[in-house]
Formats: structure tokens, sequence, C-alpha cells
């Protein structure tokens, strides 16, 4: 099933082999946001308040790890996603949070496709692990999610059904 | 070290053993809000648009499965985290969504520990590991989310002192 009948696909399942590398971009983080996030989903006073921040675990302020993933996130769905026969995600199989991220941080993300293999209950879809990871501007890694991706094929489980049949 | 010198502390280390259930309360789904969320972190068509949405294996509009996880956090800090010794969290060892969550649905999150232990490195730090299971309207499981927590201890390792040296 597509959402997206018309749009431009680059990356079907097959355009996914394992050792893929795709860089997705980056974003400075905005201190106004980090605030305004940590508002609504993760009130903790170090990702709200400069005082209680200095006196905790961070040392100043700092986004809700939750946050990091949103952004990774928008990445990922802007130069990424948005190009690809994408199915969604069940879930993932670990999430990460390795480095505080502090607003005026610079991050960039990047997929690696570490697995790879056909779907036998759908065969116009395959799976696909990848690792995202998200690096700061001096170069430690904040983020690392693990888990999996469905993507439509290009050539619909012909090989399969042979093999199944054969 | 505390981030919160002052506050009523209800929960440290010793008061989660394993078994401990805790309910963190609902939350109803705000559809300008999954639009907002989706437009900025999420951006594909079947978080932002009806029509684009119905084609989709969603079938309706849906959040984003981040929006989901930042509104378990919200019902977390909330209803649990302010009362208790936290000092964060270094990540989830599985993430699972399960089902679509909707405008309109009211999700509701229990916690269940099943790990604990103290934390050999910081003898006033203890480690759970926890299960953070969210259900909607229909008691449907829609999330899973299943990581350690890091809280101060009661009574800092004395135990764990005796043991490494008798």
């Amino acid at each position: 099933m597509s959402t997206h009948p018309q749009k431009n696909i680059r990356y079907f399942w097959e355009d996914l082999p394992v050792g893929t590398t795709v860089e997705m971009g980056s974003i400075t983080v905005d201190r106004d946001e980090v605030i305004a996030f940590a508002s609504r989903y993760d009130p903790q006073p170090f990702h709200l308040d400069d005082e209680a921040a200095a006196q905790s675990m961070f040392g100043k302020l700092a986004a809700s790890g939750w946050h990091t993933c949103a952004m990774a996130m928008g990445l990922m769905v802007r130069n990424f996603l948005h190009e690809s026969a994408s199915l969604g995600s069940p879930g993932l199989e670990q999430l990460k949070w390795l480095k505080p991220v502090y607003p005026g941080d610079v991050l960039t993300l990047r997929q690696r496709i570490v697995e790879s293999r056909p779907m036998k209950s759908r065969p116009d879809v395959g799976l696909t692990r990848a690792l995202w990871e998200m690096f700061n501007q001096h170069g430690e890694q904040v983020l690392l999610m693990d888990g999996y991706g469905m993507f439509r094929r290009r050539a619909p489980g012909a090989q399969d059904s042979d093999a199944q049949n054969g």
C-alpha cells in the first residue's frame, strides 16, 4: 500500500543492501525549542531551568532525550524517508542516549544498514535493520537508535516464491 | 547529586523492588497537537493529512510514534519521576509501537519493575529495569518501552561495602 502513489521514490527495499550508508543532514539545537518541548513532554528541571540544570549531572540546560529522538526523526523524514518506499517501523531494538545534548549543538545523523531480508508474510515488502547514529559538533556520538524498517520492493517477491516452490 | 534538594521524595531505589507497579495516569490525544508535533518532527503525510492517512496503512490520521513516546514521558514525569530520586536513564532495551494512536484516544500508562540491583561503580545509586506499557481506551496495548533507570538510594551502599570488604 502506497501513501505516496505520486512521489518520486529513490529508495525501495532493494536499494538498501547491508552496508549502505545514508547521510541525513544536520540540525542546530534551539534553546527556546528545548524548553518548549520539555515544558510539554518532559518537565524535569534540568530541561527547563538554568539554575536547576547547573546543579544536575548535565551541568547546564540540556535537551530531553525524547527531543533528541524527535530531532533525529525530523532529519530522517526530510532527508531520507520522503524519497523512500517506507511502510513504517515496528520499533527499536535499542535506544541509547550516550551524551547530553545542549542548545547550540549542531547534530548530524547517519544511517547504516546492518541487516536486510524479504518479509515472508508479505512478498511486496522487505525488512531492513539500521543503526541511526547522531553526533555533535565535537564528533561525540550523542544518540544510537537500532531498529527495523519496512520498505516496499521494486520486484515483489519473485525470488522468494521461486524458492518456496522449488 | 540531587537536582531537587528540596523536593519531597517518595521513591528512592529501595522503594522500587521487582514487582512494583505504578499507575501513571492518562492523557487524551489532541488532534491539533498530533499535527503540530508531526509538522515539526515527523512530517510524513499520514501524520498530517486526513486524505493521505485514509490511503495509508493507518486508515486515518495517526500520531507519530515519537509523539506517543513523548506523551508517555509526560505522564511518567508528572506522575512518578517528580516524586522520585531519579538520576535519568541511559536508554531503552526495546521500544515497540504496537498499535496506531489516533486523535481522541485516551492513553493510560503503567510501569512495572522487572529488575533491580545496586550500581557497583556508585554506591549511592541503584539501577532498576522497568516495562512501561501504554494502553488505549479499548484496552489495546499501543506502546512498550523497556529500559533502565538510575535512582539514588536511601541507604547508600552500606551492604555492598560490607560485601566487598567481607
